[in-house]
């Protein structure tokens, strides 16, 4: 079963009001926006990965969520699985640091035993307050599509990871991204609609538009790269392609009103339309899509089919 | 690193004040009582127990701890590794089963994919409301220690899992056990302190005397057992030694003032006293302790510290 079909059997359980249909990635629980981001060794992070940037990373991915939606951190519950004393003291180094730097406290949680040489699976739960951010549905015809930051970092960062040269920010970028929180606060009045680049720019931006019953147009050459990407891997269609489909990259990616100005440093990428599908373009030529638009779990999808 | 050494470091980070130093099963945001459980594969279910039946304990374990709680369920969330179609299938029918049984919804989750062969690590956060229980710590001296239900029945149902003949009733304890919510609510406002028995009769009981700065003195002669597990089990000391250290039970372990009666179905098994430390006797006799009192997590422990 792919998560698609998943989801979709999911949904057919009793359902909380406040999880909307499972359709995003947060759930309103009284005052609380809430929202769950496993990592998993071997999947999500390598196991030459640092502990105490996977505990970074864990906890960065599950506010990167409560960012999209304007929300403060109440807390996090942790599900850990103990293993070797070294990687469990580095763990709580890193976790230590990336609670203290994003004013996240820890709530509870519980740690358990794995099998000898089990990849490591760490869950957490993550509460916000105070989300003020539209769902991912709400963009309009004519909305613009923008992006905070620069895109593909990560994506190259994990090359590095697993051996290649290159900058350390671009490994930094994999290793320790930064949950755009005070960003998704200042663009939550707004955006149309807002979430964050998890799976790869293109799979979310068609996201947005699916769940808004729209169509978006992304031009490629606008994608914002950085200096150490574009030094590292160059500037040309293919390079903003790997970059656009990526993922990890965990900036927000938001609609505004076609003449809006966003208050927070961010690059215009897209336009939305009433139509339905993404459309890519490089400048004014169109592009076909290529067959992967970001990340997906499991692999039976059809290619390129935004999941749910 | 041991549970109980990474409980202690755990403490060092910031703590949301609802965490109450993660002293106990449970932390309170908001208006919620929240807790968080995971399953592994391999260590708290086996390869072989249907999947059906591992989620129903998924739901049930999570359950039981708003149960000691007095809580009504609001929700869970859902930390789910993807794996073979049959299994997933099976997991959704039981997760189906367990939360209209227990009239607690869906919230939301994550859906994960595992490296092949991986064990399976489900998590779950769940959030209760209206708790209505003491804290763990409450335990007065001159109160009695009370458990509802029958003892060691899971625990007897897990050597059947593993292939052992027996009755159907030890083997559905273990697989389909019942949070005791109506009885915890019932309970909760004459309780002095109350948790579930999750990791053995004997182990939570140490447990809640030494969370309340008290000595508990608990009568095994006194333990309540099935009628199937007397007679598949007998009821010597041996016998009764194992059911109260076997754990799985998820009965609700309480304190009550010395003459106060319980409003649902429950044993007296033992008191408290202003003192440390657990003091085992059948009947008349006193017991030297066992060598294990219940189930821990890694094995660096000293024998039969209770962990935090």
């Amino acid at each position: 079963m792919d998560e698609a079909a998943f989801l979709r059997r999911l949904r057919e359980l009793p359902l909380h009001p406040g999880a909307r249909g499972l359709a995003d990635d947060v759930a309103i629980v009284g005052p609380f926006t809430v929202t769950a981001d496993a990592l998993v060794e071997g999947i999500h992070f390598l196991s030459t990965d640092p502990a105490t940037d996977v505990a970074w990373k864990l906890a960065a991915v599950n506010l990167s969520d409560l960012a999209a939606k304007g929300a403060v951190p109440e807390g996090i519950v942790l599900a850990y699985p103990l293993s070797d004393p070294e990687w469990d003291a580095g763990f709580l180094n890193g976790l230590a640091e990336a609670l203290t730097r994003f004013a996240c406290p820890l709530i509870g949680g519980d740690t358990v035993s794995l099998p000898p040489g089990a990849p490591r699976v760490l869950s957490v739960t993550a509460f916000g307050r105070d989300a003020a951010a539209p769902e991912r549905s709400g963009a309009r015809a004519g909305d613009a599509l923008w992006v905070t930051g620069t895109i593909g970092d990560a994506g190259a960062g994990l090359a590095l990871a697993r051996g290649a040269d290159g900058p350390t920010e671009l490994l930094a970028a994999y290793r320790r991204p930064v949950p755009r929180l005070s960003e998704g606060r200042a663009l939550a009045p707004l955006a149309t609609a807002m979430c964050d680049v998890s799976d790869g720019l293109l799979i979310d931006a068609a996201r947005i538009a699916r769940a808004s019953g729209l169509s978006v147009t992304l031009d490629l050459a606008a994608v914002p790269l950085s200096t150490a990407l574009a030094a590292h891997a160059g500037t040309d269609r293919a390079a903003r392609l790997r970059a656009a489909t990526a993922g990890d990259d965990y900036q927000l990616l938001f609609a505004l009103p076609p003449h809006a100005a966003p208050p927070v440093p961010a690059t215009r990428i897209g336009q939305f339309a009433s139509s339905e599908g993404l459309a890519l373009f490089d400048g004014a030529d169109p592009l076909p899509l290529p067959a992967r638009l970001g990340y997906l779990h499991a692999s039976a999808k059809p290619h390129g089919e935004p999941s749910g």
